[in-house]
């Protein structure tokens, strides 16, 4: 049996974005070389909410929803009936395939609150679970935390702008071997890599041939760049799927983190397990808060194109600052606001000039050590920041790489 | 192994406080006795936030939460660092015992939260829990969960009025067949008993002997009626106990259930041990409602002594209409807003009955199985209600009663 100590072990959360400020501070003086960079500090660990304001009307209905008393207090576990028949229309006409808000559908603490259930109401320990490196650290945590085993699938997201990248056939293997759970994110985080309509295809048909479950994350599934086509897991084949659950949101793109606010919906006996489990973990996504959903899908005219624009000329400015040096690698996201780039090998190691960059250039990153353990030499941005802070960061960051670079030989 | 679904069949909860909206009606036509009684429909399965409304300048600091932007929105996982330092100093000082901001305290998702993350942090599959017959039922579903053993440990709430009643030769034999967590809630959920100093002591004893945790939910330890001592375990000895875990929140006396706020304080292995998991369950408890804490333990001066007056008056009155009936055993809740009252034998099981009074007196209250096999035939009433419409709803409780009472030998 594993102890808790044991399961708690693999959990540690000081390189997670947000938890820095509680590292210990080694004496890693001795590292760094030359002065501090001067500049606005950047927290690239997650977006700036105070550059990308929370969308218009999201306090006045949580401002309704506290005024309506009782009623919006106290939710049944899975949410607001009346909000979950609005959340199936919209979140139907969006993904192509019908969503039925009795049965369904469960809005949840963020989808943070959305993948702990999921995978809670379709892991148990010792199953296998197909998880894709590089992909959302929580995924791998959740899996280790429910004590399955992990069959990891590559994503080979440098390699090609024409698909995410997916290894189809380490997938297959994963299924042959035993996976009947397979959990990824579309948009894939850290990358921002969208997988191809062929990928999706591809998945769907292995799921059904293994008689497998798949969870899709699709958290920055609104925000798609230019020229990005998008195909819903659960919406291929036309009439929806009972062995997908998808996982949205309104904290990223919407700028409403800190409402904590998420939905899952999918086969109506995940959902009713994971309201089940919800009872017990945090009864129910704070009541208020829940009236915030009323201005999802339903923001004002012109209001998610100009956010889309904006983050694209913040994306293209940093990727022309991350390519005027030949040896950073960087997929152009086609949604999202996360960039992952791989950093030249360096005199320190990658954790250390994580910490160097926040205390020599006031820049806060994300480790790629948190993604997959083969992406250690990378580092994640999320870029939804203030355009100008956020280039003048990455000049300060990119001037850091070439002061740690290892000489050449 | 177990499987998910063996896992999750534990967990229902369509009788569950709030849930039976969700309930398949049955066809329980031919079960029905007489007319419908008239009267104001009263939900006991929860406080009533439109009666009691929420602290006084709570939905303020929850917009000035909302107006300060992106540190309000993203705190560390385990909660706004300056606001754990104005909490740690209010919680010293209402229980007699020192914690430290830093590393003793997170704030949760409502105390269930809090709940969730202790029993998670400190239980594995396989390990022994001592639990409390009756309890809150959660404290059984969640061991269950993990999977580990349910040692119960009964209470006999209507044997005494002296203490709470807890069998501690039980408990004692709990710890000796291997039990290493104890979780109790204090004043008791259903029943409102609260426990004596010697109850506490000797837990702290027992705890300290056989190297036990104890998880102690105090949820309702504000509410203190009159001529009720409170012993904070915490406290017992005087400097801080290694070997408890405090669960509180401003859920239930304060009315702000709807803003889902708790925390839990106590060793920090076992406070870092929750951040972890937090950081996958629901990474924070949202942002902007962390906020509202700031009103916490910092009312207007006289309006807690008020509330608790007017509940007190409340209890009173509803105690009288239930005790007019030798049949009914009800214990005076000492503390909170929880009253349990065990009916006689009835021509319907306990179950129908519930849905009985809900369709033919307009009545929901939450039945006794749900906290204890042993109290199948009993119903929990939280009394946080307006105060006319809670007693006409327990005259109109007690005819049915009366009406569906199975004939006298």
């Amino acid at each position: 049996m594993t102890t808790v100590l044991e399961k708690f072990e693999k959990l540690k959360t000081e390189h997670a974005p947000g938890q820095e400020v509680r590292q210990k501070t080694p004496a890693f003086e001795e590292l760094l070389i030359g002065e501090k960079l001067e500049g606005r500090t950047v927290d690239f660990s997650h977006g700036d909410v105070d550059a990308f304001l929370p969308t218009p009307g999201a306090f006045e209905e949580f401002s309704d929803g506290v005024h309506s008393g009782g009623k919006q207090a106290y939710t049944v576990y899975r949410g607001l009936a009346d909000l979950r028949e609005i959340l199936s229309v919209r979140l139907t006409s969006f993904t192509g395939a019908p969503v039925n808000a009795a049965d369904n559908l469960i809005i949840t603490p963020g989808t943070q609150g959305a993948l702990f259930l999921s995978v809670a109401a379709t892991v148990a320990a010792g199953d296998k679970v197909a998880i894709v490196q590089p992909d959302y650290f929580a995924n791998r945590k959740l899996v280790e935390f429910f004590e399955a085993e992990m069959l990891p699938v590559q994503l080979d997201y440098l390699g090609t702008d024409k698909a995410a990248g997916l290894d189809l056939n380490q997938l297959e293997a994963a299924f042959r071997d035993g996976a009947r759970v397979f959990v990824f994110s579309n948009p894939n985080n850290p990358t921002g890599a969208v997988y191809s309509t062929e990928e999706i295809d591809a998945i769907a048909a292995l799921a059904d041939r293994y008689g497998a479950m798949v969870i899709v994350d699709q958290l920055y599934s609104r925000l798609l760049y230019e020229g990005t086509e998008y195909q819903h897991l659960r919406a291929v084949g036309g009439t929806g799927r009972d062995n997908v659950i998808t996982i949205m949101g309104p904290s990223k793109t919407e700028s409403l983190s800190g409402y904590r606010l998420g939905v899952a919906f999918g086969p109506s006996s995940v959902i009713e397990r994971m309201e089940r489990l919800q009872a017990i973990v945090s009864l129910r996504a704070a009541g208020y808060n829940q009236a915030v959903l009323q201005t999802w899908f339903s923001e004002p005219d012109g209001w998610m194109s100009e956010r889309i624009k904006l983050h694209q000329a913040i994306r293209d400015d940093l990727l022309t600052r991350f390519r005027a040096r030949a040896d950073v690698a960087v997929r152009t996201p086609q949604a999202g606001s996360y960039m992952f780039a791989k950093l030249p090998r360096l005199r320190v190691s990658p954790i250390d000039f994580v910490k160097i960059l926040r205390h020599q250039a006031t820049v806060i990153v994300t480790p790629g050590s948190e993604f997959s353990p083969h992406t250690a030499s990378s580092i994640r941005l999320n870029f939804s920041q203030n355009h100008a802070a956020a280039t003048g960061a990455v000049e300060r960051l990119v001037t850091l790489i070439e002061r740690y670079r290892e000489a050449r030989p």
